[in-house]
Order: C-alpha cells, then structure tokens, then sequence
C-alpha cells in the first residue's frame, strides 16, 4: 500500500522542527544528543520526532550503544517528489489540451487585441477621394 | 515567514482523500459536489479538507454561487519541491566532499575489495625457489 507510506512521509516533513533534523543531518550523521541541543528540546521530546522521521524511513538510528548515530535516508524522499511531480505532469497535459483546443476554434492567428473593429484599412485608398 | 506556509502545505498533502481531490483537480476544476462524490464523504467532511488545502494555497474557490469551482494552484507546491531539492542537494555535497576526501587519502587506485592483505604478488618471482 502506497498510499499510507505516503502520508506519512508528508506528515513527518509537516513539522518544521523534524525538517531542521533532517537538514542537519543531510551534512552528516549525528547522534541524538547533537541533534537536540540547537531546539532545546527534552529527550522525550527528541525521541518522539525521531520516532516520526524513522516511521517515515526518512533516518536509520544506528546500534552504536547510547551514541546511536542517526544518518539521513534521502531515498525515502523519492514517493513524495514522484506523486508532486505526477500532479504536475497532469496539470500540464492539461494545459496543452486547453491550448490546443483554443487552437482548434481558431485556427487563424489572431492580432492580441480587438475591442473593437479594427481602424478603417481603406484610409489610404479613400485618402485620394479626399484631396 | 516560510516554515509555518510549508507545514501547512505538507499537512494538507499528507491524506489520501486531500492527494485524491488534488489529482481530480489536475484534469481541471470541480465543483464541490463532484469532488464529494467519489468519496462518499458528507458535506461537513468534504468542506474540512478543501478548507485545509485552501488554507495551503493548493486550491481555490470560484464564487459562482451555489456551484463555486475549486481549482488546483499548483504554484503552492513550488516551496515544498524546493524543500526537499534543497535537502537533496545538501546530501549529494556531502557526498562529493566524502568521495573527495577518501580520494585524498588514497591517491592510487584501489581494488573494490580487500578484506585481507593482498595474495602476495611476489609469488611469480618466489616460483623459481619452488621449482
């Protein structure tokens, strides 16, 4: 099932404390205790974010004793960047649609604007009538 | 401020039913009824997730009375995409300046694996006390 992994990986990135931890730890692994100083945060506190961002297979937490070092899993990234640009993709196969379609009513190029009808084109022939 | 904008956007994104009216809304716009159906979401449900995502800045709504249109901004996605681009970016740097530096350390071409010291390479010359 793809679409709760989905969810969850945008859940975890919807907070701006857990996107500062994985900035951080796009520069490098880092053990907890690193990673909780800059937000003064409480270990419970720490552990419940990086519960979330482990949840969402965005960091790995290493066994290295209490140090576990917590490293960045840029790859889980990968099904959020596909499902925006998926959007995107039918966004803009939408607007070719459109454009051609406004195409197909009017298949002669058209002058940008006309609000009215266009100044008399005869001016210069009618001019000898004048003189 | 850009942080609280792009948990509010990640938020949105991060259901099933709100990705699921964005894709709908990326064939083109919607009134409110249409948008409900597929769903079988009530009236209250369907109107609390399209004020999250009118709240993110992914859609917007016509005033066309009774009817009122919702339509993607897909433009709000720009600030998440750019996010994790950034993330992404900060990781593969580190990841030149990793390889850079283990290239620093090992100026010769390395075999891909050893485990063990090499198998001697003296053993063409050492032959001839064999024989």
């Amino acid at each position: 099932m793809q679409a709760p992994e989905l969810s969850t990986v945008f859940a975890a990135l919807a907070d701006p404390t857990r996107r500062a931890i994985l900035a951080r730890l796009s520069e490098g692994e880092a053990p907890v205790k690193d990673l909780a100083t800059p937000f003064d945060l409480s270990g419970p506190a720490i552990t419940k974010h990086l519960n979330v961002l482990e949840r969402a297979g965005l960091i790995t937490r290493g066994r290295d004793g209490q140090r576990r070092p917590c490293r960045l899993e840029p790859q889980a990234l990968a099904p959020a960047t596909d499902w925006i640009e998926q959007l995107r993709s039918a966004w803009e196969a939408r607007l070719d649609r459109l454009d051609a379609y406004l195409k197909s009513l009017a298949p002669a190029p058209q002058p940008r604007r006309r609000r009215r009808p266009p100044p008399s084109r005869t001016a210069g022939v009618t001019r000898g009538r004048k003189t």
